[in-house]
């Protein structure tokens, strides 16, 4: 029973592999308009009601893949002090989320949330990870603290609305600006 | 030729309305994700390339009807003071965008983006001309102003994050705390 257990788990994992592989592989073959889960079915060797049983449909499929890009590799960078932490993170952050490959990430997993909200919550709690670790090492040093949520509203939250709507760009001098407010 | 112009602009028109009324009624007996550009084109008595061929594709068209439904019918509330003012105002958008229906109009709004920014900056536009009036209204009583930036930043970027990734509820209590900000 357990050994049956787990060689579906393994199974399991073998076809989300698959099928995320198949969408980043097609997406750059045929581009994001193009991606449909016959395509995705066929390109992974599964059928298509393995994915439909699975992801739902293409758009809960594509906030799946999204939010696993989208997830953090690494902790960010520890510059020795509060403020250049909390820079470095934040430049980078905005940098990356504004290329037109993080931008694209976000609509995805902004797009499938009328169903499933899980992605959407997932890829706030990685920049709020982020920045808990932050200021984990800055109470280690004895630095004043910022609260989370509030660098969320005050720094992340503008430079997002930003980007989705395409009204200014996220700069460098522009999130210097916003840090200087908390 | 000018009569010409003119008869093809009424027809351009009519067929606008019949296609945004057929997305929205069809939206409501099919539900959004039952939404296909051959349904709705036979609802409006067009033919599916006429909807090809002027809005691009069904993310393009249902953007469109979004943004013209997110268009403001009339000014904000003349309070008699400012701070009353952008009260009224921030509170209200707070609670249309927070619906279902509101965060819905987002999405298709920003779903369409990668294609035709177009939308995603007129829904920016219309915040930003609200808040321009409730501005010259303060202008006129000779009250210290904000500037429209600044409110955006602080007030309008955090209420749309959070109704958009789902991690906060953006109620009364919470939109006056980013008031308080100002």
């Amino acid at each position: 029973m357990v050994k049956e257990m787990l060689r579906q788990g393994g199974r399991s994992a073998r076809i989300q592999v698959a099928v995320h592989s198949a969408v980043e592989e097609l997406a750059v073959e045929v581009g994001r308009e193009g991606l449909a889960v016959p395509l995705i079915a066929e390109r992974a060797g599964v059928t298509p009601s393995t994915i439909y049983r699975r992801w739902g449909d293409l758009a809960e499929l594509l906030a799946d893949v999204a939010v696993q890009r989208l997830r953090p590799v690494s902790d960010p960078d520890d510059t020795g002090a509060l403020a250049s932490d909390l820079e470095a993170f934040v430049l980078q952050y905005a940098e990356e989320m504004s290329s037109k490959v993080g931008r694209s990430l976000l609509l995805d997993v902004l797009a499938a949330s009328g169903n499933d909200p899980g992605p959407a919550g997932r890829c706030c709690q990685y920049t709020s990870q982020h920045l808990e670790t932050i200021r984990a090492r800055a109470i280690a040093r004895e630095e004043d603290v910022f609260e989370v949520d509030i660098v969320i509203d005050v720094v992340i939250a503008p430079i997002v609305y930003h980007i989705l709507f395409g009204d200014r760009e996220p700069d460098a001098a522009y999130c210097r600006a916003l840090l200087a407010r908390l």
